[in-house]
């Protein structure tokens, strides 16, 4: 008999309207000449998604409550810096990513050219395997009418 | 190397058009003044979501089988019953929670102010940390027109 | 203290509008009677978000790549024969699944009175408990307007 390790699931979703005067970010990467997203901040809702699933993993809160306290001034800030900041909480609360699986939801960026490379960005940002995939909704509800995108991620955190 | 523990992942997922006629039952609170939540029972999605990734994660079936079998006179009852139910099943089964994050998405009610409460009485109806956080999805479908509520649960469980 | 073993979570999510004129296929089985699933397969959500499930958990990419790489001739194939494939991949990996939980959205066809008929073919197919719930959107949304089904999977793996 194995005495079980102190893990927890966490899981994240975020949705942003497509914004075609703003740059895209999306999973830590620029996409020149794609709709970029609306929001606050630069609207990556990869980044979102993998922070509220960190944070709900280890019953830290959300993402309002983490950008509200530590960071006013995140008008067009790098949603990058915001996952920095919810693994600066984790790591204080004793806990570390295992891994982090997203799904991106949405007709545009075609997200398989550079599915790998955003891998790669993602998990040296996370310190630990992100995964990434994308599906889209066969035209239905908003995210097949182009109106936006949506992020699903499941985190595995461990003490 | 380690043995491998009897641990188990779950998810569940539920949707409730507001009924303005209606109180509003939230994550096993009452919310005065809020919109409520159509539904049989009292429509809390957030119970709702918990009880199906604690019965997905050990394979006992879905809140359907449960109330139906089990509890005839659901009309209007509190949907924290169905969580004790549903824990109920998953110790008959040698299962108990580790721990379940619920993501909330919609415009109504604000859940800031009353996160931290509303986690305390979750987490004290599972006896295990249950995590919340909220969203919204930039005015963007049914969620972002304000005609429901949505909420996506993700649960570990262990032998 | 106990190490932790290797253990991975992952995520995914599919949607495929309804077609009338198509036979359905979904979790496995066939549904006589039902309206089917557009696609260029079968259509069946229930498979193609267990694969992305699995696939996202053990960080192999996702169901595009898996098919477009290895299986060009898919048209009308059944979607049982991704997740053997995804299976193999994960094994070739070094990984095998712990458990799959999958919650079905939408109106059709009806889920409950097939669940434990359903939860077998899958759980065979897998080689570890799958578990599926079934639930609706309130009228809300593509799936309360009967427009087509999504399907969310979480997973577990272990090395």
């Amino acid at each position: 008999m194995s005495t079980l390790p102190d893990i927890r699931v966490g899981s994240g979703f975020d949705v942003h309207a497509y914004d075609h005067a703003a740059p895209l970010r999306l999973a830590g990467l620029d996409w020149p000449g794609e709709p970029g997203l609306s929001g606050h901040s630069d609207g990556d809702a990869v980044c979102h998604a993998v922070v509220d699933a960190l944070l709900g993993a280890a019953g830290l809160g959300d993402i309002g409550g983490l950008v509200g306290v530590d960071a006013p001034d995140t008008a067009n800030a790098a949603s990058t810096g915001f996952v920095r900041l919810a693994l600066e909480r984790l790591a204080a609360a004793g806990f570390r990513p295992v891994n982090v699986s997203v799904q991106i939801v949405g007709n545009r960026p075609k997200f398989s050219p550079r599915r790998e490379e955003a891998e790669r960005v993602m998990t040296e940002l996370v310190g630990a395997p992100v995964s990434l995939s994308a599906t889209t909704t066969d035209g239905l509800g908003f995210t097949g009418r182009g109106e936006g995108i949506a992020a699903i991620a499941t985190a595995l955190i461990a003490r």
